[in-house]
């Protein structure tokens, strides 16, 4: 169970709650999570959790899997004894290390950070909502992580729309980062009751702990010039 | 197949050979190897080869399987599509990176470092052979990794003289570092033909290009201390 969806924040306490009485183990990916909301596996019934350090400003490459003592646990990778024989092979020390530096940086100032990203989030979607009356947000308004904004756009496909920010230096996605290169519609979004075209011209913007205002502004005018230009496009083919 | 066993080198050449024969994809294991011999896996007949950065000076934690085109692969880890969809998850950049670097410099200048590593390490064995004459050198005398050499010193256990050159800052090994943790005779030393004492008191030396011949002779000097000092603690009892 995804802790989020496409920003949106699942029930995961219920869900918890669920498991528990039908004596499911209860794995949530927090990935996007960790670093943006708090979490506490105790509270939340949670017997097994991901997170990956590079989502909380911490090293490539690097995860963490939480597993509560007394779960059963297939072993991932077979042969040497590292990490109670769970995961063979030299532990990458200095990766550890690097995502425990940066989840203790991720909790500090945490909701004076946190507040900042939202109000930089809500500004976005507010232009956007002002500037492309035609957009529409994804997920669900407020239960959701504060610096997620999703949007489908009607016009620009988002892999394109991906593209032409790249070139502007902004940086963007326009799907699950496990799925890119494939040319397949998000199931989420599909799920989520949006229609095909819907699906193609979402656009997931996040705004992180050092973005600023005036980038807010750019991307939206960016986005807007994108999404105007292929509207146009289309009228006159 | 390991590649070398206890710094022995294996035949791969002939191993490859009969592998190809009889259709058998084959993988050898190259850690020890990699940086101290050099590998031609076309001339070898490897399909697949397995190699760990720390072992020539690269970053903890990482590592390379080479996997000759056309060998069918089982996927590691499954879910996105990263490294062909053989082994899913965000890569580690700055590990990958720092492999390859660290590769390329242990093969820059190589005889020359190699020399300087083989004639230290036989220095070591034939000071260890003149100071403790009951001392038995394990493995092939010629056939093995220029760095390595092993020792069964007959009376100190080599978990023990691990532990005690390690205060006097010496770092060496009585096993495998994978199945360190576990008071287990090693099944290579076993299979080698060694009886019980003299496996429980093999120590393994390996040297490295930034040591030096003050270093070997000071090692020399702490082995044969204890190894006297057990010999003599074993009379007296």
């Amino acid at each position: 169970m995804l802790i989020t969806k496409y920003g949106t924040i699942q029930p995961i306490y219920e869900i918890g709650k669920i498991a528990k009485k039908y004596g499911v183990p209860f794995h949530t990916d927090a990935v996007q999570a960790i670093g943006s909301i708090r979490i506490d596996v105790e509270e939340l019934g949670i017997d097994l959790l991901s997170m990956s350090a590079h989502k909380f400003y911490g090293p490539k490459g690097t995860g963490v899997l939480y597993v509560k003592k007394g779960i059963p646990f297939e072993n991932l990778i077979h042969g040497g004894g590292q990490e109670n024989g769970k995961r063979a092979g030299t532990e990458n020390v200095a990766g550890i290390v690097g995502t425990g530096k940066a989840i203790y940086n991720a909790y500090s100032h945490f909701e004076e950070k946190n507040k900042k990203i939202q109000s930089l989030r809500d500004y976005y979607i507010e232009q956007i909502m002002q500037q492309i009356p035609t957009a529409r947000l994804n997920g669900d308004r407020r239960k959701r992580l504060p610096g997620n904004a999703n949007f489908s756009f009607g016009t620009i496909t988002g892999a394109d729309l991906v593209k032409a920010l790249n070139k502007e230096e902004i940086c963007t996605s326009s799907g699950s980062a496990c799925s890119s290169g494939f040319v397949r519609p998000s199931h989420v979004l599909v799920a989520m009751g949006l229609n095909k075209r819907e699906v193609e011209t979402a656009l997931r913007v996040t705004i992180g702990k050092n973005n600023t205002k005036d980038e807010i502004d750019q991307a939206v005018r960016c986005i807007r010039r994108y999404v105007e230009n292929e509207s146009e496009n289309r009228v006159s083919n």
